[in-house]
């Protein structure tokens, strides 16, 4: 069997952390497989590098920030391959342009075009695990890339998909794909299996458990990945597979804390709109939830939208600029909001899922402020403080506890 | 005019510090020149990195630890672009693979092979400062290695060698190459120049400012080097030649302080000897000072000669595994010794260095255990404990002061 193992940051915090990471790499190499490993950088080391940069400058360029940041997994590698060797497995660490990941020619969000893994091959060939460095790439100029926030997931399935692999196992610090935060909700259950359509709408609404291009990646080119705890590897953990079999219709409850609704008064609800939601696009903002009311007596309505919090200085800016040419009256942004939502593949076979919602959130106390559905997905808007209540409200809705 | 500026670790310790490097860089290219820089790891890094590795392995691969310590200098490059570009000057930073640095398919001590600066001359065509980590390079088969400590200096002499730069210009910590180390002797002189020749007995014996590759490769390529400080950049410093042209035969004075004396016992003069030397030089010891005392009445003598103190369990272990072979009686190991040397062209002239060496050391009451004579340096080995008090009565002898 051919198997990516895939370990991120928190399960590579220490030195003791990478001992037991090798462990179960030796093992699984002792067990007769073929294994090539995936490494994050470890514990807060892209954070401590990011603050390392700001300490100089504040808007670093991309090309600079990729080849401080790429550092974090080149030392990771080395060290998890050190350790593989302390235990005599033979092992050896590529970086991302040394496995042949081959990316887009821009840096800090770039995408994975292919990977060429000529050299993890012969590694493996010759009996020995090959530890890359995720997170990383080259693209056509010889340049080192960066592929965004948790794109060693994304490494890790691309790795999978050109190695013809078995599987592709994500080791992190929880037990699998849960019904719910377990920080949150007590009694959350891990699912065996899950779908890729489902995951994907997981990941997009704020489980942190896998990257949503992973999660693509791996539905395009139908790689089976499992998510595996690292402190309990013998946990049989999620499958993603392509159909779940499931008996509920709501597969999991997805809380995203970081959430701001901007309203915009007096838009004119066919143009504009679309000129105004292209600028952000532009700008690089991502809109999620959108609502628009019912245009006044003038013919002039209200459009809002949730964004991510992080990104509401971003979108200020644009809406100052473009007030003028888009002749709206104004705007404000909520801070403070989160938003919570329902995902699975069986909630659009009418069978009621947004009103048990509304109900259950009801019976709660909670009146959400915006709602909105989708083929696998409903989510509502509120704010913050009642985010965790209603995620328990729901889930004993669903689940029954 | 195109010129290749080195900064060392302690010019690069902190933000402040990249700060004030990058201002001096700034200013070159600002002036109207091509600026190439080469980088070594900010501060203590390169030891933190190693501390990180002997947490996981006492005995690493060389290639993961390569690749590890590589980081070192790829984060500092990194940060010195930022600031530049920070400054407002643009900057584009190239890991060793990626300027063209090919060495030897070694690991921790390769040697440059060649130099292929395409990369940085586009850059330094499109008016860039180009970046580039010293200390690595990229063997034949696309591995990271490393050339081995203080090679950054021998970084910045090969790529200015390539790349035919007007000058090589070394930034430091200290003021230049100085008569004796300045924290020994107060008033020591900093020398204006020094020939290659002299400056590769003084960093071969001891005095840190150079790295003794970094020299041979200048004097071989005939690249014109300057030694400056950070600190007070508009300070001449001193410029290595072909000749010197000084009125003291001696030029400095250089000690190191981490010496063992080893004594053989019993050796029959001859092919035993050599055979000894063979082999410890198989085992990567360096020897320095060797001294054969006349053999007895039974034709045997005995050997002693200096190594550094850190070896000597290597030297042990040889010495111990090869007794029967080669038949001497037993060994000793003195260790806390120190070696302190004279150096100057003008030695070897017959005008009375040595004696006027050994006058000043007994008047102040030091007897120097064994003394060796070489073309461009005498060297005294003694306790350790003596070794600054030495320092000072010779530079007193020699320079007045």
């Amino acid at each position: 069997m051919l198997i990516v193992m895939k370990f991120g940051g928190s399960s590579l915090a220490s030195a003791g952390h990478i001992r037991r990471a090798a462990q179960l790499i030796a093992e699984q190499r002792q067990a007769g497989d073929q294994v090539a490993v995936v490494v994050s950088a470890q514990g807060d080391t892209t954070d401590e590098l990011i603050a390392k940069a700001m300490e100089i400058t504040k808007t670093p360029s991309g090309r600079e920030r990729d080849m401080l940041l790429s550092c974090g997994e080149q030392m990771s590698m080395a060290l998890v391959a050190m350790q593989l060797e302390a235990l005599e497995c033979p092992a050896v660490s590529f970086c991302g342009w040394q496995a042949g990941i081959r990316t887009e020619a821009r840096h800090g969000d770039a995408r994975i075009l292919k990977v060429e893994p000529r050299r993890v091959k012969q590694a493996l060939e010759a009996g020995k695990v090959a530890v890359v460095a995720g997170f990383q790439g080259m693209d056509e100029n010889g340049e080192i890339t960066t592929i965004g926030r948790g794109g060693s997931d994304t490494t890790a399935v691309a790795l999978a998909s050109a190695l013809g692999a078995d599987v592709c196992r994500i080791y992190t610090d929880v037990k699998g794909v849960y019904s719910a935060d377990p920080r949150v909700v007590d009694r959350a259950l891990v699912h065996r299996e899950i779908s890729y359509d489902e995951m994907l709408e997981m990941a997009a609404l704020g489980a942190q458990v896998l990257h949503c291009r992973a999660v693509e990646l791996a539905r395009e080119h139908q790689v089976k990945v499992e998510v595996r705890s690292t402190f309990d590897p013998n946990f049989c953990g999620t499958e993603l597979g392509v159909e779940s079999t499931h008996p509920h219709p709501v597969r999991g409850l997805a809380c995203d804390e970081q959430v701001a609704m901007v309203t915009v008064l007096g838009l004119d609800s066919g143009k504009e709109t679309c000129r105004l939601f292209t600028l952000l696009a532009d700008s690089g903002v991502s809109i999620d939830v959108i609502i628009r009311s019912p245009g006044t007596a003038k013919g002039r309505g209200v459009v809002s939208f949730s964004v991510s919090e992080e990104e509401r200085e971003k979108v200020s800016t644009v809406l100052k600029s473009s007030q003028r040419e888009l002749g709206f009256s104004g705007f404000l942004i909520q801070n403070g909001m989160a938003k919570v939502s329902a995902v699975g593949a069986g909630m659009s076979d009418g069978c009621g899922v947004a009103a048990n919602m509304l109900r259950a959130l009801q019976e709660g106390g909670i009146e959400p402020q915006y709602i909105t559905t989708g083929e696998l997905r409903i989510s509502v808007i509120l704010p913050r403080e009642q985010a965790k209540d209603a995620v328990r409200h729901l889930h004993k809705a669903f689940f029954g506890y």
